[in-house]
């Protein structure tokens, strides 16, 4: 542990909780398992409700003159008609067509926007566009850490700590509350797929005392501490930025066509690169892949998918793999050759402990 | 471990020997310590030869009519004079004269750059600023990770595998090498004080062969496998950023002005900004702070600095702290207000562990 990696407003508590390790994003620590296996977890998560640090979303903060312009300019989705108060899941493309992140979208007004970001310094991205065209804009990281609900009761948690009104704040959109006489934006969304909450706390000197706050509301719920399940999402076919596609992946392969205004009625960086792809048509595409042999390892490195048999040619790599206790297959993501894409089509999975693992190409998200 | 935090060439190797843990630097695994505890390898590391993953070091590559022009801009040290061979320490500010990176950059050619980078995303930075002015150049991250020999007989091993014309690179400069029928740079330098040697390898796949090749050779050298020691990184006053600096801080305050080129002759990015810091004086600078009451615990959160005693006001921070077995005492490094900056200044330091710890400040590199 160093400075460099930091801290949140939120780790002593979650020390305290007994977290067992933790990732980084965006130089920030992330909890990456607690007590209960990721099974119990998982398990927990889709009938109660957890309490996740997921503060490492951090945000750009995009505001001025020019912020809209800014914002249009960096992604492909047409952001026309975009409300304030709404959340957008925008891919953000270099002038390649590359992916460089795909954070959500927050309008707070015309001119005042936040990208809620995955693991890449999009503040820099953004920075070097607006210096580089000498945009009148600002590109600040304000001090603003996620904590999230997320679990089928995170909505009763909520409105017992912050009243009814929270149940009227309608699923990927965001509302305000008040909390020890500061302001607090909350929207209904997260990183699984199971409903809840993200408070976004913009004073990182009251992470304990929002952490407690919400726990001991929580009791009763049955409330764990928790964090991103690697089951939940892969089962949900929720993607992650830098395992399942990098720069090197356009939006039209990660499967985010429906993102992706090319009939030239707006312009954003990348354009001329995404529409060559979508003319010719994108070679590979997500999808999801069931496989057997057991519980797999966690992945690590990219596994191959062959067509057919172990000898088959390479039709894709998993990216993001874990053994699903209800589905009683192994579940993961991949980009897959055209050619082979179809639901059903027949695979072997190269896993790392050296088995080969039959498995069918599936949509997503799992059923 | 995901695919999200990426692998290097000798990962395999690097597990192979017995690694303890790692950390992350640009989504990259760097090596964190092997089996000797870091006074051990802090001793080896200053009389013997060791061989360090530091493939986390990425490569920017700016390359294109314009390459000069975006690196010029980037940095407010003056690279009128650099010549190609050589390597030059290059702080990165943003608009408002705030760090954003120190990498090392290569000079290949006058259209040909590379920065080696620390812990941000200076690829999009980079990309960024040449988008938004139109820029005729490219930025791109190559396929080359960095391999480094550090120690007194790390010269002795680079002669005895490349040839003793290995000796006639000069610090901070590179020539190349032939290796396996590839052309591989080798820069002088590394993140130590103790000598060596960089060896950017150019082809991933060819990374478990070249660390076999070094690895036999370094046999009657003692040649361990290593890492950055903070105790010899503190001691020789190298800075991290992340940990000493942020964006928060200007490189005037970080103590590089000999990299700031103010009178006007050269145009870049927060020039303005550093101008009037410099008009201004710089509030606070980079300084060691030697300080005792036993080995202090690693420094994961910032400790205050106090003037005189426990009581005093609070004249900084220390950001990365050690045990120095050599010096028999902390060291410390820690952003100091100038009316406290002078070495010798008595100050206390409030660990994480409770302790008032009694100190003073230092110059760098410690002595």
């Amino acid at each position: 542990m160093s400075r460099r990696i930091r801290r949140t407003p939120f780790t002593d508590r979650v020390e305290q909780h007994g977290v067992r390790g933790f990732s980084v994003v965006n130089h920030m620590l992330l909890p990456k398992a607690f007590q209960p296996t990721v099974e119990e977890d998982y398990w927990h998560l889709r009938k109660h409700v957890q309490l996740w640090d997921v503060s490492c979303q951090r945000q750009v903060e995009i505001k001025g003159p020019d912020a809209a312009r800014l914002v249009q300019w960096m992604t492909p989705r047409d952001l026309r008609k975009a409300k304030v108060g709404q959340c957008l899941y925008v891919p953000l493309v270099d002038d390649k067509g590359g992916m460089v992140n795909d954070p959500v979208l927050l309008k707070h007004a015309e001119d005042h926007y936040w990208l809620s970001i995955a693991d890449s310094d999009v503040l820099l991205w953004a920075k070097g566009l607006a210096l580089g065209s000498r945009l009148n804009v600002s590109v600040e990281e304000p001090d603003v850490s996620p904590l999230a609900l997320q679990g089928p009761r995170a909505e009763d948690v909520m409105a017992k700590v912050f009243g009814e009104a929270i149940r009227d704040i309608r699923f990927f959109h965001f509302g305000f509350v008040d909390f020890m006489g500061t302001r607090q934006l909350v929207e209904r969304g997260g990183y699984s797929k199971q409903g809840g909450f993200e408070i976004y706390l913009n004073d990182s000197r009251l992470g304990s005392v929002l952490w407690d706050l919400i726990w001991e509301a929580g009791r009763e719920f049955n409330m764990t501490p928790g964090c991103p399940n690697v089951i939940e999402r892969i089962e949900g076919g929720l993607l992650s930025y830098g395992n399942e596609f990098t720069r090197e992946n356009n939006p039209l392969e990660a499967g985010l066509a429906n993102y992706c205004k090319l009939d030239g009625s707006i312009d954003f960086i990348g354009r001329a690169a995404l529409q060559k792809v979508a003319s010719e048509g994108h070679v590979r595409e997500m999808r999801g892949v069931l496989f057997d042999g057991g519980a797999c390892p966690p992945c690590g490195k990219p596994w191959p998918v062959m067509a057919g048999g172990a000898n088959g040619p390479q039709i894709g790599q998993i990216t993001s793999a874990a053994w699903s206790p209800r589905l009683e297959r192994n579940v993961g993501l991949s980009l897959i050759d055209r050619a082979f894409w179809e639901p059903g089509q027949q695979v072997t999975v190269l896993s790392a402990d050296g088995a080969a693992r039959p498995g069918e190409v599936s949509a997503l998200p799992f059923a």
